[in-house]
């Protein structure tokens, strides 16, 4: 077994604390990934606070980059000293009808995710990246693309493929007329990439403030969502609507905003969805979740090709508990990144 | 103006009443229809149980056929004998994006609607077809097919289009798993056409005792969706779920059974719809509304071609209160059409 350092939670919504436990041997498929940078995503925050009182520490983190340190015997993609960047699944069946299809987020057996899943051959439960060291299945590892910060590629890893797989997945454009729900981690990263793909962008805002920040990002137009008045004058306008925004919230207006045969996409996960029915007719609403491994490599290309990175605000690892505390106030922009490695910033 | 006879709601709920009231002379554009045959649409019931308390007569009856007795100045389709049907709609803006595209009743300006409408011109109030003529625009009527029973024709305006439009959209074919909720009058023509169209056709219904007849209509597989079991056992084996039940029902149960970027299309429009979540993961929900002109031409074509027409039971029209209540404990075998003119059965 490998020993690895990290920060873990020891009950629901405590300050995490240094924790050392341990990574299983190489398998023959796997790859021992020394972490460098992880991504806290809102995710992470929301699985602390949801800790079951009494379970074992719990070490989040599911998007991180990093250098590989050793090989198991079958892998041929991955040598030593290679940079490579890791998300938020690291296993599924394969065999299923969306693994087939290389869409393994949707893996009918449920994938295996980064931290707390369950390992599908020795029934361990996952821990995150907020640690030295990563041990994961080669399939489930891409290569860091040259000549992007590697601090700012670990949010693509999660907050990146759940925007970019739903925006290539509805043919977005030129032409296209997208509109881009919340400005955090995922918003922003949003409006980066339906902008690179040619579309006009307006961003849905709760906060008047953010308007600069949004054109700035490149949004052709910003609607406070609050405004009936600016809402209305959107009223089927858009053809695609991605809403980031988590938490519960009415998805009505956002249909509203869309024209025949418009989609809705929500990425945020509610108990139930209550849109008012005539707000539905001849509109279309999903619920998306990540990206499988061809469309990661994707969207990994095309960051390279069009310098799309996450913009970051790098902390120690020792200050994850400031990053959250100002995470939950939405005190970000736009993704906090993990030094796990004390390779950039002083501790 | 001209005098018609027929029967109208005179308050909420109240048995329908003969009464005589005035059509519009014919404008340019104008055709006026003796009516044959009146289909009893659900939302016929609907719309008299919520009839507002001192409003004028109202007279229901938006599917229905017959013939020509006059044309205006302008029309050129269509000749004084000639057979014809009208649907549920008569008239739209004309210029917004759906009416470009002839898919009138997405019109942004709503549609004017067959009954209880208004029309664009004089700002009256529309009337329905059970009655002895109908003053249409022409471009809302359709020549009647030949070699199909009229009577049977009839609820092909309404439930036919309205379940054959979003078929085709979704481009239901040979290979496609087709799910049909609901054995009323659109679920019985939404599984002939699926069936027509190639489709694996599984129908969702509560009724156990209406398995037999499910099978009669050509469905593959029947599961009453009371069975959790047997709901349980087609989970994620559909590509696409046209559910025609009307009332507020949880879409919760439908969406599982379609697999990854399946859709569930709602024909009942519910004051807010509430389904789970995780449920939508993947999936897409919609709620379809008729069809425009060109795709109702397209259907009539079809049925033709494939020998469709609807399972009617004949009243008279002076049974059309009889009707009404045995519609309302579902007691009908698909749909009732009214013999406006007296021409088939006993009065």
């Amino acid at each position: 077994m490998r020993e690895t350092t990290g920060y873990a939670a020891f009950g629901p919504g405590e300050d995490l604390q240094p924790y050392t436990f341990e990574r299983r041997d190489l398998r023959p498929d796997d790859v021992a990934v020394r972490v460098t940078f992880a991504g806290v995503c809102h995710s992470d925050l929301s699985a602390v606070e949801a800790l079951a009182p009494g379970r074992e520490p719990f070490v989040p983190g599911h998007e991180f980059v990093g250098e590989v340190t050793a090989v198991g015997a079958d892998v041929t993609r991955f040598r030593v000293g290679d940079p490579v960047a890791v998300g938020n699944i690291v296993d599924s069946c394969g065999v299923c009808p969306p693994c087939r299809d290389h869409r393994e987020t949707y893996c009918v057996e449920w994938p295996t995710t980064t931290y707390d899943g369950i390992d599908r051959h020795d029934g361990s439960t996952t821990q995150g990246a907020y640690s030295t060291e990563y041990v994961v299945r080669d399939a489930f590892v891409y290569h860091l693309p040259e000549g992007l910060d590697p601090a700012a590629v670990a949010p693509l890893m999660c907050a990146g493929v759940t925007t970019f797989d739903p925006l290539r997945r509805a043919g977005v454009g030129a032409g296209s007329r997208v509109g881009i729900v919340g400005l955090g981690g995922l918003g922003h990263l949003a409006v980066k990439f339906a902008k690179a793909l040619g579309a006009h962008v307006t961003v849905f805002t709760t906060s008047a403030h953010k308007a600069q920040a949004a054109r700035d990002l490149g949004a052709d137009a910003v609607v406070v969502s609050t405004d009936d008045t600016a809402m209305a004058d959107v009223e089927r306008t858009l053809d695609y609507v991605l809403d980031t925004a988590s938490g519960k919230h009415d998805p009505t207006p956002y249909l509203r905003t869309l024209r025949l045969d418009g989609t809705l996409c929500l990425l945020g996960v509610q108990n139930r969805y209550e849109p008012e029915g005539m707000a539905l007719l001849g509109r279309t609403m999903t619920l998306s979740a990540g990206a499988g491994t061809v469309r990661t490599q994707e969207m990994l290309d095309f960051c390279a090709e069009h310098e799309i990175v996450a913009d970051v605000e790098v902390l120690p690892l020792g200050e994850v508990n400031t990053g959250y505390r100002r995470l939950a106030k939405n005190d970000v922009r736009y993704r906090f990144v993990l030094d796990v490695a004390g390779t950039r910033v002083a501790a």
